[in-house]
């Protein structure tokens, strides 16, 4: 900043003080929200926001734009107070917070433009950052991210594995800054005000930790500046505050929290000692004038190439999971922005495919699936198409950042291997069984599954290039390619795979069931009845016009047969597609706790192996 | 222990050797699972069941006998041979390692008495031990629990959630042990051997940590007596190993986690190395026979006494949320097995109306759902009743833990408050509408959803004493009583609340959508059409033959309405329920993720208001 310190200061001071009436006016406003958790961040912000931060108001998507997360979430308020300061929308409607015709929503979520990821659902911020972070190496541009955290929210683990993963990567370009206000929603925080105890954490995962005053504007100053000298790992600012900071009849109470003053004179009175707290500024400043806008420099489109096609032999043994390796490094090859995330599993997910040819554009996360699809999260809001993978059974460990993903509409391209009981012998703790009913909940989340090499392959690429988050469940064990390398898929899609005009019932499968569906088919042929079969490869969204089709030429007979729980998977997303035609579903499924055996003895013991599906023909027909 | 050292340790040495080589020949035998994470865990388990623990191998169950958590369930080889060892069983049955008809799984499971908890999940076990831990104190016996955690699995979150949550508890009756083995499934880990930096960071969390070498018997024999030594804190014993430890071929070496030894040369070889490690030790050494048995204490019989009814009067509004603290609060009073778990929203979800009563059977997590409820697991196995309590949203946090819950089959009684749209001004970020998703895809969950106070509290106390976990969805705002205090209620009942003769349609709901049917029923009624309406307070298990009553009655034409998306929950309960009858139902549900704004505006907005329900009658009818 060009401005000395005695200049800057009482002007930062002044927008610390309107940030904070800001917040008070709007959550009264509103009759809801958190102006005391706003309050113990606002000279935090204002110096963060006001002389530190290189952005443009007026193009938050600047490709070189410093980051900001909020992962206090609940401090939205001075969140947009911050950015109508700077200049980015009127003042005037920071009012409309937490209308339902307002994008002030209680929580900031990207329908407003600056904005990367949702939050409020507290201890997530740190990985989107992560992601942030990341995507700077990846385009080569010397952005700094920000994320502001509670000190609350540090007891969520997936902090540590932010913590971890940040310094692990040498992110020197991201800096935390913890609002240590001692107080949570219900009660004192777990350290309160023990800033050493909160340091010793930081600095055993591997971070610089700076402790502060959050009130001491030189020491913000300091610390951040600090920060940006840190090379070679990240920076936690650790700011002692104090809640309800300004309106001395709050700070530091509990019981506060989530609560907005009463209109009249509870408001009244919080707003007039803070008026008093404005102080003389020397004229002619204009802080929002002089955020140092970001770099605009040139930069190449990344144009991607085709896709190289499936190269499989019919009957070619291989399994989804494989092929979604192959998959994944011949997208590499054809679009720079794929970038692939693995929590210590790439050797059985095959992503180590993609890492052994692009290893920069590869992130390990060790076994912490939270700050894989965290980092996802932000990687995708910053432009980069990224794939993080694991067992699909341990995507549900991530299953809050899915929902948040969701709700950020971001597009992270989820990969999950091992599904059903068809992994065999590792029991029921490596099984994904609610894997698709996890994906499914979410209604713009879209949901693949495909049963052998070439359909894996296409369904992948596909994956890349659909907006927003997309699931991609594969399977262990190997099975025959049954399609040609030019098959055409589409999302939405599915195939019939075997039909004829004397078709008594309609069987949907997908991944593994597929080939028990049509080994049930030949043994019912054998027997004079006729079956149609289809490959439901596409779970979400669903060939509702297919499916109708094919009940309208199978007397409307429908059996569902699925490596997966009975609840929210292909059962419940045929029978829902079906139901207007009025046809009704018979639903093969895993039913009980699993255990450990080898695949065919379980996929039978467990009611979905061809042997099932034949006697469900025979019942229905 | 009486033996001296120099007697004891050659006969732990031998203790350990024949560990390592039934989980080399039993892995072996299954072609399947992880000797070498076996090996490198030899000498602290030979050490820790043979020179430390208290138990008796003929009643695992014992109340008074330490507890055992292999966190790092892919050593459940070893952990089987250590029974085996200990006289629980047969030495013979381990080579039925992994096969369908034996409980000794590729990774533990509570079909084995010796097993808690499942686990293989990794990051877990820590947080079910601070459940048996807390339950030591629950019951005051002084058993102490010890848990082995894999290095690997340190970088997941939820071991650190545990770190603090038994560090802030102050549990010096836990113990745990880090095998640290510094190779992952596909590479080193994070930390590889640097011991002290691994040793910061629980000493940061507040936990007493001790480095020794994981091979050397006198250095695991001292950290284990100094852990029994430690007061007012838990201790880590942070023992540095060699993976595979034992069979030089492979120690220390990348490539051979999850990969058993080829029957034959490799198997062979491996075998005889082994074999070549029994030392000398003095004749007439039991290990065995000298395990110390847990004490036999006299206990009352924790009997229950009955619950207080509901006492609300018709009319009166209540928040099912509210209901929930009240009844938990009766229940607390009744029963001294029932227990409460916080994650820092104990004054939103109500939990704290048990705080007051019950303190110390009141457990603060923080802000940290996973090990909120793998604590809640721990507690429930040795026989506590728990109620983990947070936002229904942030339960999805520990999708993980309650997946392995179910796995376990466990009795944690988990309440989610702040169900759906229908919290209002927070958004989505807080709004919970896959909760019934997730529950119902488990196949062993109970899923409860009271509509008013009576119902609530009825279902919570249902709940205590159903088998297995439950869950309980409520719901934010305050809904009038519609029950009588006296009104029954069954898991798997539903409750007609509208009916006559010349029904057309049925209208199921739960929750809040209770009261938009009944406005819709009105409104309906006043126009001349008459609809029957269903509560449906259990959606799992769920009332189907109620259901289908009501189809057969009401023309086989249904609506569901709920506050949840549109996969997973009611619409799909229902569904599946009255497929077999041949009906189809009409789902009214949220398709598209919400926003901020007023309750009433929301329900409106996403389609599940009255004058939807209305609308979808009329197209119906």
């Amino acid at each position: 900043m060009s401005l000395d310190r005695t200049s800057l200061i009482p002007a930062l001071k002044n927008v610390a003080t309107r940030l904070r009436i800001d917040s008070v006016r709007s959550t009264s406003e509103a009759g809801t929200g958190h102006p005391t958790t706003c309050c113990s961040a606002a000279d935090l912000l204002a110096v963060l926001f006001f002389a530190e931060m290189r952005f443009d108001p007026k193009d938050p998507h600047n490709p070189e734009s410093d980051r900001f997360v909020l992962s206090k979430g609940h401090a939205a308020p001075i969140l947009y107070s911050c950015w109508a300061e700077a200049g980015a929308f009127d003042r005037a409607d920071l009012l409309n917070l937490r209308k339902i015709d307002s994008d002030l929503e209680g929580h900031p979520t990207p329908r407003l433009p600056f904005v990367d990821v949702a939050t409020g659902s507290l201890g997530q911020g740190a990985c989107a950052a992560i992601g942030t972070a990341l995507n700077a190496r990846r385009i080569r541009s010397d952005y700094r991210t920000y994320v502001l955290l509670g000190d609350g929210e540090s007891a969520e683990g997936s902090v540590w594995e932010a913590a971890d993963v940040a310094a692990m990567d040498g992110l020197d370009n991201l800096c935390g800054i913890t609002d240590v206000n001692a107080l949570g929603q219900s009660r004192p925080t777990m350290w309160q005000h023990d800033m050493e105890a909160i340091a010793r954490r930081w600095r055993a995962f591997g971070w610089h930790a700076i402790v502060i005053d959050g009130h001491d504007f030189d020491a913000i100053l300091d610390a951040l500046a600090e920060a940006r000298r840190t090379k070679g790992q990240p920076t936690m600012i650790l700011a002692r505050t104090i809640k309800g900071k300004g309106v001395s009849f709050v700070e530091g109470k509990e019981g506060w929290h989530g609560r907005a003053f009463k209109k009249g004179e509870e408001l009244d009175r919080a707003l007039a000692e803070l008026e008093q707290q404005f102080v003389g500024a020397p004229a002619g400043v204009n802080l929002p004038a002089q955020i140092p806008k970001p770099a605009s420099r040139p930069r190449a489109v990344d144009a991607p190439r085709p896709v190289a096609p499936p190269a499989y032999k019919p009957g070619e043994e291989v399994a989804t999971r494989e092929a979604y390796g192959v998959a994944l490094a011949k997208l590499g090859e054809a679009d720079p922005r794929v970038v692939a995330l693995d929590a210590d599993v790439k050797n059985s997910t095959f992503s180590d495919k993609f890492e052994k040819k692009f290893p920069e554009r590869f992130y390990q996360n060790f076994i912490a699936e939270q700050v894989m699809i965290g980092a996802a999260m932000g990687l995708a809001a910053r432009g980069a198409i990224p794939f993080p993978s694991t067992f699909a059974c341990f995507l549900t460990r991530a299953a809050d950042f899915i929902r948040m993903a969701a709700i950020s509409n971001v597009g992270i391209k989820m990969a999950g291997s091992h599904a059903g009981v068809s992994i065999g012998e590792d029991g029921p703790s490596q099984m994904a069984l609610e894997d698709l009913a996890m994906c499914r909940a979410q209604p713009n989340i879209t949901v693949l599954y495909p049963c052998d090499g070439v359909s894996a392959e296409r369904l992948v690429a596909l994956a890349a290039y659909h907006p927003g988050a997309v699931y991609i469940r594969t399977s262990r064990p190997k099975t025959p390619v049954i399609y040609g390398n030019d098959e055409p898929f589409v999302v939405g899609g599915s195939k019939v795979l075997r039909q004829s005009a004397a078709d008594r019932v309609t069987i949907v499968a997908a991944g593994v069931t597929v080939f028990e569906a049509l080994k049930a088919h030949d043994e019912l042929k054998a027997a004079g009845t006729l079956v149609r079969v289809i490959d439901l490869y596409s779970l979400q969204p669903v060939d509702r016009d297919g499916l109708i089709a094919a009940g309208q030429a199978a007397g409307g007979r429908f059996i569902t047969v699925e490596d997966h729980y009975a609840a929210g998977g292909i059962g419940d997303a045929v029978a829902e597609a079906v139901a207007p035609a009025g046809f009704t579903v018979t639903r093969l499924a895993v039913r009980e706790i699993p255990r450990s055996g080898k695949p065919d003895e379980l996929l039978d013991r467990y009611g979905i192996s061809s042997r099932h599906i034949v006697d469900a023909v025979r019942r229905l027909s």
